[in-house]
């Protein structure tokens, strides 16, 4: 599996006319190779180049590592002293003989610090910017990778589930978002979560981004839980809002405007159709509500690997989506000082519509 | 405190002859804002340039987070649209008049995607590695830093404590390790753990970087723990190794070598010598033990906000040590393919030597 993928990324270079890509640590290297690397202050690189074995840099430390790799790499490691790097890095670079060469490099994720080793290894490279070219690849989902979503999905919402029987008023965000994190993990989510869940109630919930805070849950709120699980590498995002007791109706309507918006952008999603599509499938239904200036964000973004990656879900993404591609569909209604709503679930294009992974009720539950 | 830290970025920004500071999201702009970024594929960045008011490049979306600030910040926000971020950075240079200076930068943490923002943005700026003059700040931790990291110690070392209880032949390192973790937010440590907890049992504690496998416990293994904490943002990195049963006597002398290199590494902390002190200190014991060559990583690295920062604790770093640094002694002994040694604390010099944060047992406990 990984050597078809870089046999596929390959392919891509030639037709970009790259000489090669260097990959720092991080979820493109290991999406190609199988390996795991932390992103630390000891440099890991590696550079493919078509039709030639590729090579890894890395510190001696992690050599133990290769093991596990599942074709040829050809291996320049380093010690602990940092002056001793330079030189392993120009080994690495002569080795795939690429003077005066374009490389291609993730702007995104590769630091200062691997880029001055790779440009001030003598070899005159110029340095091309290849995001896309390998985001393209990764964007467009196996069977076993839509698996390992799916099986993200299922334990968010089961460790959800098990959560939502514990809350009840007056219990705190904090408190609520941290036993969330303990069933995420009991559920078999990896213990590096996607991201710490959001739990925001009342005003709260009026910032999309929110910190989980020592307010506790009270009788009128709504309760946002943004939340996700990581299973073999791959993650999940989901989105609901609660009530807690009695909700005024016009926050019932929000929820009932949120949940038609979630449903038209779902539904919008088939191979072929632009990124722009979705957004403003999702945002006319706001729109029409009189929501639309409430509506403060994207309605989405791709979903992998990473948390947040392409394809992006933007009303200026001309992008266009083809079956295997898995994105988050999210739109929110934010009421300042007040009170927020955002109903999110992770979709994947099929190859005659789209389809959630994520089946979680999405109608207004009442907690309390 | 945040206002404190920017004074003093300010005065040792003139010492080095650095007009400004640019600095993505991450530790060291959280250290000197108090404000929490992810490093996502929105840059966020601090411009920092002395005698005038910090700038703030960010997401729309992040804005609300300014509340926070504990001083006056120039915020450049920009929407979700990329092709509109270049003018926004262009403006939040132009506001510090920044035409043709030197502006200092982290490339350990900087990406290309925030630098290329900064060079393009025809300021005409000479960019220059600054990580040791932010890291030389970041290092001497003052009280309330030493507070929160010795509460990610207490949470650790009680989260410990309860796994053990559980811990039984038979188990997987996998189980033991997810229970640890669970036992850590329980304990009150913050989601984001400085990193997932390390357990490796018999041929498998031999790597120092091993990934807890379905490898059951058994008995006359050597048992390495390898975890940490995070409370307020500092973070705590120990280790301690068990016995599974009976031991064989060889397993039970490179424990006690283990534990008398860690008693001279932490004993040889005091303000004014090197890191390499440190190193050679630790190392002479298992040198001299006839070990030398299967203690294969530096004795410790520095300990804050991140799990591995400045100083380094190598027998090639000549870094003074001063009061208020914090790092971790943690040398090993890895005979490859049987068994594995680690013992780690956490430690601060204070105006006389050096105390271990961490006083969690180093005798070799026997469990099951």
């Amino acid at each position: 599996m990984y050597y078809e993928r870089l046999q596929h990324l390959s392919k891509s270079m030639e037709q970009h006319q790259l000489d090669a890509i260097a990959l720092n640590a991080g979820p493109s290297l290991t999406y190609l190779t199988g390996l795991h690397f932390h992103l630390m202050e000891r440099p890991v690189v590696l550079l493919a180049a078509p039709g030639k074995e590729p090579v890894l840099i890395l510190p001696e430390l992690e050599l133990k590592k290769l093991e596990q790799a599942s074709y040829q790499l050809r291996s320049y490691s380093y010690p602990e002293n940092p002056a001793s790097w330079g030189a392993i890095f120009r080994q690495g670079l002569a080795k795939l003989r690429l003077k005066g060469r374009k490389i291609g490099i993730e702007p995104g994720q590769l630091r200062l610090l691997e880029f001055n080793h790779l440009s001030s290894a003598d070899g005159n490279n110029t340095f091309i910017d290849a995001s896309a070219v390998i985001a393209s690849l990764r964007a467009v989902k196996d069977t076993s990778e839509i698996g390992a979503m799916k099986q993200a999905v299922t334990i968010a919402q089961e460790a959800l589930n098990r959560t939502l029987s514990l809350a009840r008023i007056g219990m705190s965000e904090k408190e609520l978002a941290n036993e969330l994190v303990v069933q995420l993990l009991r559920q078999g989510s990896e213990p590096a979560l996607p991201f710490s869940p959001i739990v925001s109630a009342g005003p709260n919930g009026a910032n999309p981004h929110a910190k989980p805070s020592e307010r506790t849950l009270a009788a009128g709120d709504l309760l946002i839980i943004d939340w996700g699980a990581t299973y073999d590498g791959y993650v999940s995002d989901l989105t609901r809002t609660f009530g807690i007791g009695d909700v005024d109706r016009e926050y019932q309507d929000i929820h009932t405007i949120v949940q038609q918006a979630n449903k038209a952008g779902r539904k919008a999603g088939k191979p072929g159709v632009s990124c722009k599509t979705i957004d403003n499938a999702a945002r006319a239904v706001i729109e029409s509500a009189g929501y639309g200036d409430r509506f403060t964000h994207r309605t989405g973004h791709g979903i992998g690997m990473e948390c947040h990656e392409d394809p992006y879900i933007r009303g200026d993404n001309e992008q266009i989506l083809k079956e295997g591609m898995t994105y988050t569909v999210e739109p929110g209604i934010y009421l300042e000082g007040r009170n927020g709503v955002r109903i999110e679930d992770d979709v994947v294009i099929t190859s005659t519509g789209a389809e959630s992974l994520s089946d979680f009720p999405r109608e207004l539950t009442i907690i309390g």
